[in-house]
């Protein structure tokens, strides 16, 4: 990876990511205890957030602050707000998905019912500015920074919403693969950005150090679900914890099924549409299919467009002050596309 | 009502309300068509918003700021996210409690489908935050003074989750009227308060007029949902657009069906029982259940309460300066009361 002496192995960045996650966990922890609302609601709201989570949302944020001076008790409640907003969007992302499991335990509404499910994820939504706020006057931050923290986070949830339309609606609005790079920004990307600029905004960052922290988590962003994207139909089922080939059985448009599906001969579209959105498809019909968008270098494709955006996200970074927490970034980048290996 | 001369009347009040709720409207209308998103998005958004209301909210909003010296103009950012945030909690609600119609149309789910009108609240909720900043930060103005309208939104937001919970799980949460007062209090009259008390927060009013404008809108926020309860069972089906004693065929715990209960005698008990969240009653059996309730005094009960709470509402509103805009909240305060005459 050509990484000089001195630089930061990726185990260092693994132990500082368990640094900051132990932060984070127990955050949540005390958050969970201290706030005053009936019990069904508290355990609602926190059943996700509660049972795990890479937190690498908190993570970006807290690296991409700590690069220019700010300690990480500082960015410690920006950190906590992202990853409320992410799970969230995860709990009602659940409900309009009908998935039953996630992080290995039944999801919100399946253990609480979709109505309060639906609740608690605003309740999440809701408490994460209150708490927000009320942490930075606690610390005596300028309100002006508070505020653009606000609107960072209001703007990535406008951005989550248009790209959980596109994604509910893709006969509609998810024709090739410029949709899916525009969905993909919106549902994914834009949090990850966010993660990277507020934790530039509690530095006080100039606006080109600023746009070059959001260009970074843009373009790694957009890497992250097109590494999904891969272990939704190549991964492990034994890792990912879903059926092989899950993505097809849903009838997800990814990177990979766009592609392929434009270079389908008459032969194997029967076969891949015979699968494609078909939930009850066999498991041989599946390993066929699969086979087939690998030969017809959906795989190749995607990859090689990961590993550009992965570039991409580097070469903003470096143009940041040179120190240990850029070099996690950098670990962490390429973490992010070695996931689907 | 004890009004001296020179003070606003009713029909003057209810002038000015027309003038704001045109304000408000406009400027709706204007965010709906400046919002670039998805357009299966913006038209579930704007569906409810855009088809009615009372704008009640606004207008207790901008007259509070306005008692205090605040133009329309500089209130109406924050009056708009108080009317998106309310209009949020109905998509939500109506999907939560399976209503199919509001404002005379069919509620955003029905029309929409359930994961668009979810999305769709979520947008409003997130959207405002967003409006909100920005629009301030336009005019100018202080990025404390912004922060503080974030913090009470999101404290108003807790507490309507709390209540929508509450209120979800009756059985568990709702036994006697201190908790149905606690219900209501989060459930509906927490963004009144809020209403009122942004209002202030806009004009930089002191602790203790804060707390008066809080208190006012605390008040006067529960009567008007008692006014509601009233309605629910012995509103006029023409007036109310839902069938007889609606309430009753729902099964919804309020401050009459509380006190009915308490005091209900074998024979009429059963009768109760036989109609109470039965959706099918006849409406003869609810006919006399109606009765029943009015003459174990619960009527009588829930008006005079309501009315001691507009008396309260008023004693706090009378602690402020006396002006048009005081007295416009004096008449509307009468009015949020007699809505069941």
């Amino acid at each position: 990876m050509g990484f000089g002496e001195g630089n930061k192995s990726k185990e260092e960045m693994m132990d500082e990511w368990s640094h900051v996650r132990s932060l984070v966990n127990e955050e949540l922890r005390n958050l969970s205890n201290s706030i005053n609302v009936p019990d069904d609601l508290r355990k609602a709201a926190f059943h996700l957030i509660l049972a795990g989570g890479k937190r690498i949302r908190p993570f970006i944020l807290m690296l991409s602050s700590a690069m220019f001076g700010v300690g990480y008790n500082e960015s410690l409640p920006a950190a906590i707000s992202v990853e409320l907003l992410h799970n969230f969007t995860l709990i009602h992302d659940d409900i309009t998905d009908k998935d039953e499991f996630r992080r290995g335990i039944p999801t919100t509404h399946v253990k609480y019912g979709e109505e309060i499910a639906l609740v608690a994820g605003d309740f999440l939504f809701s408490h994460l500015y209150y708490y927000l706020v009320n942490e930075y006057l606690k610390m005596g931050k300028d309100p002006s920074l508070i505020i653009k923290i606000v609107a960072a986070l209001s703007e990535a949830t406008d951005n989550i919403c248009i790209g959980q339309v596109m994604d509910l609606m893709p006969e509609k609005y998810i024709e090739d693969e410029n949709d899916y790079f525009k969905m993909v920004y919106y549902k994914t990307a834009a949090l990850i950005e966010a993660s990277a600029y507020i934790g530039g905004i509690l530095a006080s960052c100039s606006p080109s150090e600023l746009e070059n922290l959001r260009n970074f988590g843009r373009e790694i962003g957009i890497a992250f679900q097109i590494a999904d994207d891969i272990l939704g139909i190549f991964g492990d089922p034994k890792v990912t914890g879903k059926p092989v080939g899950n993505d097809l059985r849903m009838g997800k448009k990814t990177l990979l099924t766009l592609y392929a599906q434009k270079r389908l001969d008459k032969s194997n579209r029967a076969l891949f549409l015979k699968v494609f959105g078909n939930r009850r498809a066999s498991e041989d019909d599946i390993k066929r299919v699969i086979e087939i968008i690998r030969e017809l270098g959906a795989l190749d494709n995607a990859r090689s467009i990961m590993r550009s955006l992965k570039d991409n996200a580097l070469s903003y970074l470096r143009k940041l002050p040179q120190n240990k927490y850029r070099e996690y970034l950098e670990q962490l980048s390429e973490y992010i596309i070695s996931r689907e290996l």
